[in-house]
């Protein structure tokens, strides 16, 4: 287990040339792509020419003539097949939270004789805060249950089952296809947050028959800080959604300016106001890094990565109090691997003083988040190198590490 | 009334000079500041170094040493000062739309006893749909009201009253100060849609005491097509305000992750997920085009040049089957002129041909958006002049110009 080694599993690497897809700073090694993804080649050039020239030069007309109107549904079209989800079944637009929101209150409004929301514990604030109010505001329960466990009983109260596929702090993975078949057989909705799954995991949205999802543009999608999130309703279902967000770019015929809402068929209902043009044209830029990838070998890479960071930190770090908070089992690992240590924010800290970004979850989680695209087997070993020597010399004590910040 | 009178209206404008801190096509006259604002210089630059520098080689650490964490509160505060708010009462995030559903709904709550919204008829439809979606969720009734006439009655059964400060068609403006005076005489709360207000009159939201506003970034602001929009709510009511889209980042402490949804206090609890750090700073960028610049001087320009444009219809235009669909007292119009015609389409198509860009909305409304920062006396002679031209000539019934396509 030397670099050597690393360096052996990197000129193996099948995806290895996609690292130059991105620009990335010499000499970072950056395993914090499940938070913001970094910067594909070939996004700032998009940008410019939105700005400059779309805006700049042609002015309203971008509208039709470059595309603006089409963009949320263009760009959800550019993410389909990420997700393994048809075309017309995915809609750019708004932030995760938001797009929560939305979906959740057409899921109930969908199964009006049931008063149950079922969603798990430790969900990200997001959806657990959000759930709660849909609940509240449609007067209905919310109830917590494991469903990793296959005897969990569902019932005919439960209206929608809400799980967020890949846990923000410990990288655990539901079983989306066998969840998504029990939750049916009580004629109930699936709704997935897939934030940490897209682009990170191969995903079979239609095949799993899938009635509702939602993610994120920023993190393994690489559409930039804050980049718009999407929505996903299975063909089947989108022409029954009616959520309350009734803007006028979810109407049938925007333009006419009428009075009543008459909400568009298909996924275009889910839009709400004018979109954010430079954000979405970013995101469908970033997606350009997705070009030619096949989903079956990023998985294996990511696997394959996060089995050798777990390798390298029972062998160098044994003994300096990190445990393992993601499973050990890859098949039920996103593309990130969590430890908890009880001083997990001074060295996540001194671990960026020296070059490699994961980052800090409450309560004592440390992250790191394995971009196949673009990470490498020895960026892996260089890492745990690192971290090693830091738990070893206890550096993390050093008071300026102790300094709190908002990372997100 | 010749071109030289329009020139010498230019030579004495006070705030000539702000168009050079525009990027506008050359010989094009852009009369659509209403829809999409005009590129600022500067914006280009300061989208390219957040995209390539903070975003491409900070990364993750740019939430904080590159103040993305700040952004929306910040950009919020530069809206303030243009809108006649204090600091703290203004934040940047998600669209118009989005931000009237999350400010209508937390004030229908406010007055839980009173059963009534009032809005008017002609509203934007975003606004028509999000009211009537509000209030079937809360059990309400919607009253139209025509609350331009002093002697219109309000009763103690009206939760709050929801209108557009300047009508999207015609200009017209209501009397902001004497109809939020009218409506806390009964105890309503009083929310404005500010989207074609904001950045072209003065606004005293503090002064008048307004309850709640929500406003466009893309129009008078100039932030980008699809910029973020900004939220107002006056500081004594803020603590009250629960709207039901509870994501994390509208959380007391977003860091913590905990399970129960506590909102920020004050302004921070309208966010609700991770902002759009593109766009926002787009937008923030934009805003430096108002430095210094005095909303009086903007106001008394935007009114000549109005009078000067319809003064010039009506001379040059007379027999053409154009009438005047915004009000002649410059007192009531905001900073936009609109003509009625019964082939406004075809018209606002050929007059683009000619390099005169206004826009079309149903029905036969033919606008013309005149932004002080940058519009000129000279270009509204020219406009006018090829107005005539096309008119007189019937040029617009050549056939390309009868072709629809989505203009916003």
């Amino acid at each position: 287990m030397n670099r050597d080694d690393a360096l052996a599993l990197d000129g193996a690497d099948v995806l290895a040339p996609l690292r130059d897809r991105f620009q990335l700073p010499d000499g970072l090694i950056y395993f914090d792509g499940n938070s913001l993804g970094a910067l594909p080649i070939g996004v700032a050039e998009r940008v410019a020419d939105v700005v400059t020239q779309q805006w700049g030069h042609d002015l309203i007309s971008s509208w039709n003539v470059n595309g603006w109107m089409a963009a949320p549904r263009r760009v959800g079209d550019k993410i389909a097949p990420i997700i393994g989800a048809g075309p017309g079944e995915v809609i750019v637009g708004d932030s995760t939270s938001v797009n929560i929101y939305k979906l959740l209150s057409a899921a109930v409004a969908m199964r009006p004789d049931r008063k149950v929301i079922v969603t798990e514990q430790n969900n990200f604030p997001s959806d657990s805060y959000v759930i709660a109010s849909v609940a509240k505001q449609h007067g209905m329960e919310v109830h917590y249950l494991d469903l990793d466990d296959p005897t969990t009983p569902l019932d005919t109260n439960v209206a929608i089952v809400c799980l967020t596929h890949i846990n923000y702090r410990t990288g655990a993975m539901h079983d989306l296809a066998s969840i998504t078949a029990r939750v049916h057989a009580v004629g109930a909705l699936m709704f997935w947050d897939l934030a940490h799954s897209a682009g990170a995991v191969p995903l079979a949205l239609s095949d799993c028959d899938v009635d509702m999802a939602v993610g994120c543009g920023y993190k393994f999608l690489n559409g930039g800080p804050g980049a718009p999130a999407f929505a996903y309703v299975a063909k089947r279902l989108q022409n029954d959604v009616h959520h309350p967000i009734t803007g006028w770019l979810g109407h049938a015929a925007p333009f006419d300016m009428s009075d009543q809402f008459i909400p568009a068929l298909g996924i275009d209902r889910i839009t709400v106001g004018t979109p954010s043009i430079v954000s979405l044209v970013a995101l469908e830029a970033a997606l350009d890094a997705f070009d030619g990838v096949d989903m079956a070998d990023v998985r294996a890479k990511s696997l394959a990565l996060g089995d050798y960071l777990i390798e390298l930190v029972m062998h160098r770090c044994d003994g300096y109090g990190l445990s393992l908070a993601s499973p050990i089992d890859s098949q039920r690992r996103g593309s990130q691997v969590s430890f908890v240590h009880e001083h997990g924010f001074p060295v996540v800290r001194a671990l960026a003083d020296v070059g490699v970004l994961g980052d800090y979850r409450e309560p004592g989680i440390i992250r790191f988040g394995l971009t196949p695209l673009y990470a490498r087997f020895c960026d892996v070993y260089d890492a745990v190198d690192r971290l090693s020597e830091i738990l070893r010399t206890e550096r993390w004590r050093e008071p300026q590490y102790a300094v709190r910040g908002a990372v997100t």
